[in-house]
């Protein structure tokens, strides 16, 4: 039986990964295109948002002053100049004691620095408007910069675009944005008793699952996933595989036979590679102590588990941080029973969520660590760390989503 | 002014949506493009999983009673009689007192019902194994169909594929499943005053906004979008853009000038084509009064809000619920301020999130609903309701991610 060289604590494996992990290039994309990409720049704004002074009201533009002192019982009269027109500047210019109608959206004309609501107003004939109620300046108006400045910085490298991140570029006329392009994962799976998955197993052979789970769990986060044929055992037949996956990817991800055999092949296939360098060589943690990393120049292979189950954990545990171009959801529930765990090492429990009154309850779901049928069940899993040895019935966890 | 014909609490709109929301077609995919798919037809295992007998360890296989009484001062001695290899059915017929070498993932040989580790055994010479631990029937086995069996529903209609669904059918041999087709939702900006997003606005004008952002909010929830141009207010130009929109779309979405009059122009619109029914005019909400639903045949029309930022969070109340594909995100957070709210109106107020040592904490954005920097700033939204005249801080809230 090989042994592990480098066993690390999983935070470490997450840290050591994200340090190593290679950087994205960059891309010009539209506005449309650039959903959930993350800016590979700062975007500073190219002017004043609002353009102008506007009103957030229906109703009548004037000179706050012109309405100081009016009340219910002791309206002001003001003398109506004609009306604002969506879309169009005035060429009014109001005096003390003017008004005209403005619509929500409106642009203030000259000498006015306020609204005051159609709610507290009335129409006296064609040219007179009664105000019952007093407005101080720049009330019901958005300011022209109030919302953003002009050389403003509005958003930072690095941030996701969602949907109102991609309004408020929009509103600025900003219609494209620089983006980092999705990192390239090349997905090998490796194992003599591993077949693809249209074909019908034969005795002792089980279908290739990792293909699906981690390029579907590597487009989920932002990446681009490229499969790979499945790759017998053998030294030569994986370094060829690996070199040329290594050409054409930032990153790739193995992963084999559960035993530690085939994890020594790979480990000495991938060190055979110039510069590189072992990250780790087991995790301490259950399911997936045998996962290891090697950095190779610019880029990284992340050799993880053969069990589906197992691999696709670890890949959420070591993997999902660096690459995820979105945030990683939040979910607080409290867990529904005690649950015992070995001290000196991390466990990984999947979870069911349930929304009751009190709010949302975690059910582990417990049984052999091969069940594929116990992942598609899991709303997410739940962390118990290294030196506890269990979590107790009521307690308050995080849940990881998947 | 215009008056609310219908004036709805948002629960209502919410349900009436829902109700009235046009069903989606559905295709065949493969595997690789299913991911975040919704399954059309409930889906059945056409076979055990495993298919076989699998040890879950490195170690012997043997019968299990082969080792009963066995402890570390009395070992069992057993006989070795070769190895299972992975990916092949052993010819072996395992007899009382005999083993043979087992790698975790392989095929029981027959007469075996279960697999000792390694650990717990010692190599004399080349056909003895000592094993110094007894094992139960079964133990360290996962049994032929343990992890499902054969016509088991194992995934309901209406599931959103993520990758470890992908993965449990890639093992089951499913590699084109059936799922729901994406909605094809028309999105129309009116206004005479909104230009295109990469045209310089003119005095009183504002860019194009809710094109973008409702068109990535469609597509983030999992619908298919399609922008149209800008339309002017007026009742036949209008009509025409609708008539074409409804042809080519399952739902529309139109987002018009904030004003009432405007509001009823398009209600006037759709109303007028045949099988057209009010669902509702008027959500008793902050921000997002002026909004609502018209069901025309088996499609539908939502007009929402002008402004950017009520017309986004009109969405996600209203028509998010019904379109999106995706389980709406949960976080339970701590409220840090007081917030007074109108009893008899139910408010959504944007709130920004931060982890701390104590779990998450929301602050809420409070400004002009007009800011769209706000709505950028937002990591999501909370929810005042109806009854309820304010919230307290160090209150729990549940906060809807954006």
């Amino acid at each position: 039986m090989g042994e592990f060289l480098k066993v690390v604590h999983f935070r470490q494996a997450e840290e050591q990964v994200k340090q190593f992990f290679p950087s994205p290039r960059s891309e010009k994309l539209g506005l449309s295109a650039a959903l959930h990409r993350v800016l590979a720049v700062p975007v500073l704004s190219p002017e004043d948002l609002p353009f102008f002074h506007r009103s957030t009201v229906d109703g009548y533009a004037l000179d706050a002053a012109s309405s100081y002192g009016s009340s219910e019982s002791m309206p002001a009269y003001l003398s109506l100049r004609g009306e604002v027109k969506m879309g169009e500047a005035s060429r009014l210019a109001l005096q003390k004691g003017e008004c005209c109608w403005i619509p929500t959206g409106g642009m203030l004309p000259a000498g006015a620095d306020a609204a005051v609501m159609v709610e507290y107003t009335e129409r006296l004939g064609d040219d007179t408007v009664l105000v019952y109620r007093p407005v101080a300046p720049w009330e019901n108006v958005m300011q022209r910069g109030e919302d953003i400045r002009k050389d403003q910085v509005i958003m930072p490298a690095g941030k996701t675009l969602r949907p109102q991140d991609i309004g408020l570029l929009a509103s600025l006329g900003i219609t494209r944005v620089q983006v980092q392009s999705p990192l390239r994962v090349g997905i090998l799976s490796t194992g003599d008793e591993i077949i693809p998955a249209e074909a019908e197993p034969g005795p002792g052979q089980v279908r290739d699952v990792n293909s699906f789970t981690l390029a579907a769990a590597v487009r989920a986060d932002g990446g681009s996933p490229t499969n790979y044929p499945i790759i017998a055992d053998d030294f030569s037949v994986l370094k060829e595989a690996v070199g040329q996956a290594l050409e054409e990817n930032d990153i790739i991800l193995l992963s084999g036979g559960s035993s530690v055999g085939i994890m020594d092949v790979t480990l000495d296939v991938l060190l055979s590679f110039p510069g590189a360098g072992l990250l780790f060589h087991g995790v301490a943690v259950k399911p997936g102590k045998p996962t290891l990393a090697v950095s190779i120049g610019e880029k990284m292979a992340l050799g993880l588990p053969g069990h589906p189950v197992s691999a696709l954990m670890m890949y959420h545990v070591i993997c999902s941080p660096a690459l995820r171009t979105t945030r990683a959801g939040w979910v607080h529930a409290q867990l529904q029973v005690n649950l015992a765990s070995q001290a000196g090492r991390d466990d990984f429990i999947p979870v069911v969520l349930k929304e009751e009154e009190e709010g949302i309850v975690a059910t582990p779901l417990l049984g052999k660590s091969g069940l594929m049928r116990i992942l598609s069940m899991a709303d997410g899993y739940i962390h118990i760390p290294y030196e506890k040895q269990g979590l107790e019935a009521g307690q308050y966890v995080q849940v990881h989503p998947f």
